[in-house]
């Protein structure tokens, strides 16, 4: 393949059919915007989020891993709302053309939109530091969409999958001694699994949700404090993975807590909830699980086997001081 | 003002309240994501531009140019396509907190914003280098936008405003030596006007739009193939200011033709729009200025007084070898 010179070449050759093919598109990548038509009845559904090298990742990150995470973040944060994803735009700014760099970063990227109905309908080339920005739209049925908000105190707190799993996964030694439980919390690190399909059954059912990003210990507050509540979280509840137990040890329920980068959700819905939860797991094959309860007090209480503790590690923060 | 710590509390301060206040934003900033009402019987407009230090703007650039410039030149494209636009996210990467630049940046983005009535809906903040990307959404009446590909052979070619005057102003020594001329070309190059409203009422009378954002001689092209033409250009009819010309000399036309970043709309129409096409200039106050045709024959030709020329400046491409 010739090595693509311009702006243009490079979005022609990389990224005009990197995603999912939708009906909806009207016209995408190659004039001055894209035209898209929405749903009617629907209600817009926008994020957007970056990925710095240095910050949100180390140099010489692998590139399919890259693309694959630049818009799975994006693709949870549409999760958190109950919402469908539809079309995204990728800017990405780079020191110099690298074209066996993008075509692995095109395939992270264009697996997971495919896999989504993802279309990639704008693209932006820059040269300057490695940076990853992704803006995702989605739908959702007008008036549907699961905010932070709308939780009441007695409200049960869930959580989808395991938590910790990508906090040990980067804490791994560059390969080589990858045993099953390794390659598990790699693979959870390196190819994060947006909850969509999680995000758009609990419609109707959660009372509110956020996505599980800056660890349970950041991301909870959030919702509780959002609905005018504080929480309980039971500690020995929280969902670890066999392989971060195995290799966590005590630090497992650590990570599960502040590690960040899961990109599960956290949900709340009442008790009487509870059976169309497990339904909703059952039929998409995702564990949910019930760790704690809203509450009026502020604040958040951490129980461990009903005694409560304290906690040390803060949950990250870029600007944290 | 305290300084604030946090990606949070930056959002929080600078971003949350930075654009137009509209009635179909549901959910602005603070959540997993926005959530918009389209207008029924709309197509959704999307672009996205990123801006980074020592490429697209140099260091210790003025912020609130900067904040302007990163609306801008997406306004610019939302133009382009004839539609109104509405909701912008932004991306901001930068190397530490500095709230007096926060400060600055937030004016001249949150100025453009609203006289556009354009809402900030999303907002992102990592620690990085210095780099500012927006996605902006715009809607139009579905099948009317306007694209590159609608023109055909016969079609006259439109300038609007005038071109060239943001090259010279970037070659001007930094402050002290203003005159009316210097000051002029200056403001064109720290702060663009994106002809929004020129994109709407072109409407249903131009049969194709581009905007140059990359130099007459890169963007004209593009017009041109996309819908199947070449073209001709009459380079004593390009609109040169009277500020270019009497600081440019020889050389106005030339950054008129290649210096970019003028973020004017060139656009095609049947010469039997002409009238209409003055109507829409008199009613905006925007001088528009036919400066060639398109033409069955692929190439850009250019003419001066009738005779064929040559040039050697190559328009800017972030890429070119």
């Amino acid at each position: 393949m010739p090595l693509p010179a311009t702006e243009a070449a490079v979005i022609e050759t990389f990224m005009r059919h990197l995603g999912a093919v939708r009906p909806d598109v009207v016209l995408g990548i190659g004039d001055d915007a894209a035209l898209l038509r929405p749903q009617p009845g629907c209600e817009l559904v926008q994020t957007t989020d970056a990925l710095v090298e240095g910050v949100h990742f180390l140099p010489h990150s692998a590139p399919r891993s890259l693309g694959h995470r630049a818009l799975a973040v994006n693709l949870s944060d549409i999760a958190a709302m109950g919402a469908s994803p539809a079309w995204a735009l990728l800017s990405l700014t780079m020191p110099a053309i690298d074209a066996a760099w993008l075509g692995e970063f095109a395939t992270g990227f264009g697996n997971l939109a495919r896999s989504h109905a993802v279309a990639l309908v704008g693209g932006n080339l820059s040269r300057g530091p490695l940076t990853v920005t992704v803006q995702l739209s989605g739908q959702v049925p007008a008036g549907t969409a699961l905010r932070r908000s709308g939780a009441r105190a007695g409200d049960e707190i869930w959580v989808s999958g395991t938590l910790g799993d990508a906090a040990l996964g980067r804490q791994l030694q560059p390969r080589g001694d990858d045993d099953a439980h390794a390659a598990w919390l790699r693979a959870r690190a390196e190819f994060p699994t947006p909850r969509v399909a999680l995000g758009e059954a609990l419609r109707g059912i959660a009372s509110a949700c956020i996505d599980v990003s800056d660890g349970l210990l950041a991301d909870l507050p959030r919702l509780a404090q959002a609905s005018g509540c504080g929480a309980e979280l039971q500690l020995e509840r929280l969902p670890l993975s066999a392989a971060a137990q195995a290799r966590g040890g005590e630090s497992a329920w650590q990570q599960a807590l502040a590690g960040g980068e899961d990109y599960e959700l956290c949900f709340a819905a009442p008790p009487a909830r509870a059976a169309q939860i497990a339904a909703v797991a059952a039929r998409l094959a995702v564990p949910l699980s019930c760790c704690g309860r809203l509450r009026g007090a502020p604040g958040l209480e951490l129980r461990r086997h009903g005694a409560v503790i304290g906690f040390s590690q803060l949950p990250f923060d870029h600007f944290a001081i």
